[in-house]
């Protein structure tokens, strides 16, 4: 077991100050801690088991890959296995770490099992495979076996990353204009010939220069009839003399994810194609315009789907419209037809309508917005009128 | 709905030439669901539900993001959505293809339990969500809503993913090898006073430029005291004059993931650091010596673990020896402490001990090899003994 930096009594002293923003970090790890404490107290939840590796970043500032916090109303602990050991010493300050010998999550359940008073605790179904949930009742004394372990009916963790706070809208921003400067770069290295995988390694090598940890998934670099593929990764396919070219990307900086598309043209368009690029365009804007703080998603998600329809493409658009992003690339709200889940300000949504016309072109044109009481603010910045290359 | 290019009397036509390979494609997965199938039936299981990827993948070629494979006696049926529908009409031969309007696996659910006399369909606990099995449940109709879905006692698809057939093994020869000509590039490229992040840069381009899909895991350039971490992904610290360097990687080639360590000198090595060094070569040699089919993991474990033991350096062997990979970087089985699981022919496994001396350094070695009947091969041939740069 390793000796954690913040000891027990640190994090009582502190206590009394939250919601006071306790800067021991650049993030404030226990401010999040707080209010999720706060969450727990208003559900009348003695304890939470949290395993899913992003609400662990989010809450502790932990980044290995195997760990579970336990919560109670007093007390946050960390476990974690022998090789992290060193890493969350540093990394986490509002939580004490234990390394666990065995599974983290299960010293997480018995800990809090053993926690006086302890009469359940909540995990997230959501996050948490069948087979683990087995093994960690049956981890426990017989007697809390059945009642435990209490699914949670609806996250606890999730509503509260849905909303960025200050220091997560600036890392996003810094995130997202990261990937307008991959892309201002990429401009000048694209032309015919090139294989679409050579493309994605010379984006993927200047966003690790620019300091990335990774991509925040893997890079879209989809030419010609190639672009009709809504997920077309990068192949080894030639880009074309001619024809459209879809870069859907994001990097990972200071664990939070960038996604942006464009789709650039190689040659000059038939008119039909500037006619499907102008219409997406339109499709994207009319839909930015449409966010704003109280909005329903599938509100916002109709503002394209209205445009496309209009000019006869709605079947040629055959995904939502957004999603929300932060430490992962798929978060929620959202935005697909139908959704009655309303925007609020400090989310971030991606905006990303498109058309596939199997056999000829694809054209999808993203955007990652910040919503705001009145709009939003658009985090790449980068052109979308039709660059043709 | 995607018309598919196999359709079931070609499915049918086929099935009687199983076992007898029938080529349809680089890889025949009409083999391996075949295989499947026969354990259905020795299992007395009419149906069975897939959902984790790197199954789906194994089973049908599908490499997409979202899709539910549902196996009965007779049928196959992949279920994906609006996204994929090209793509999995040109990637899936083995099963028919569906596309669903909502969720992939619910359609998957609700196809089989309309099979004629189906009475219960596995699925594998390890690889389903509490809250995904739930919905499923209310999915069906109300008279199988209890007992439809069953927990498979055992994974099914796993075993059959544990022993790599001839494909497999050439494939992941073939992304070993490609590890080791990035580790001879690498070396030619490192240099005091470099980020560990452009070290990252350099391989994942060159990775990249050699045709990897991506990484199999987020390389680990840890320098100096760094070293010491056994899961230290590159950061932006400078590579000293003089400490050691581990470097930690792997590609995905045609989706098989390769896995190696090096760790290198930089500068001239004091005694006690290359004495270090000799006892994990040591550890790590004799844990490869000890690999052949029939072996119990444990073995190989305490093959590594005793020879460090004898150092006095059994304490600064946090991990487990190693792990099986293929299409996911960690597979079944563990070769860790006290495991009986017992290799077996085909089986590709990391042989990977390391110690870490906090604050001081740390050096790991890292081989892959395939098991065979007498001993192992080695997939990753580069140089092991201590290269001082």
């Amino acid at each position: 077991m390793v000796e954690a930096r913040s000891s027990e009594w640190l994090e009582a002293a502190l206590r009394p100050l939250i919601p006071v923003p306790v800067i021991l970090d650049a993030v404030d790890h226990l401010h999040r801690i707080g209010a999720l404490r706060r969450k727990l107290t208003r559900t009348c939840l003695p304890g939470l088991l949290v395993t899913h590796l992003a609400d662990l970043r989010y809450l502790s500032g932990f980044t290995g890959s195997s760990a579970a916090l336990a919560i109670t109303s007093r007390k946050a602990r960390l476990f974690t296995d022998g090789r992290y050991a060193t890493q969350a010493a540093e990394e986490v300050q509002a939580a004490r770490v234990e390394i666990a010998s065995g599974s983290p999550a299960i010293a997480a359940v018995q800990w809090l099992a053993a926690q006086p008073g302890a009469e359940f605790a909540g995990f997230d179904p959501a996050c948490t495979m069948v087979a683990d949930l087995a093994r960690w009742k049956e981890a426990l004394p017989s007697r809390l076996r059945r009642s435990f372990l209490t699914a949670l009916p609806a996250p606890l963790v999730e509503p509260l990353r849905r909303i960025k706070d200050e220091d997560e809208l600036a890392l996003m921003s810094e995130a997202a204009l990261a990937g307008c400067n991959l892309f201002d770069h990429i401009l000048g290295f694209i032309r015919p010939g090139l294989q679409e995988i050579a493309v994605a390694a010379e984006l993927e090598h200047k966003a690790r220069l620019m300091g990335a940890e990774a991509m925040s998934f893997e890079t879209i670099v989809a030419s010609g009839v190639r672009s009709a593929l809504p997920h077309g990764r990068a192949s080894s396919a030639l880009l074309p003399r001619r024809g459209f070219l879809t870069l859907d990307f994001g990097v990972i900086l200071k664990g939070y994810c960038s996604d942006m598309t464009r789709t650039v043209y190689l040659g000059t368009p038939k008119s039909n194609e500037r006619i499907a690029y102008q219409a997406v365009l339109e499709a994207q804007e009319t839909a930015v315009a449409a966010v704003a703080s109280g909005v329903r998603c599938g509100e916002v998600d109709e503002a394209a789907r209205g445009v496309l329809r209009r000019e006869g493409l709605a079947e040629a658009f055959s995904h939502s419209t957004g999603h929300g992003v932060g430490l992962e690339i798929h978060e929620s709200p959202r935005i697909g037809a139908g959704q009655t889940t309303r925007l609020h300000t400090g989310m971030v949504v991606t905006i990303e309508p498109g058309v596939y016309l199997a056999g000829q072109f694809g054209i999808r044109i993203e955007d990652m917005v910040a919503v705001t009481p009145t709009g939003c603010r658009v985090l790449t910045p980068a052109p979308k009128a039709l660059i043709e290359l």
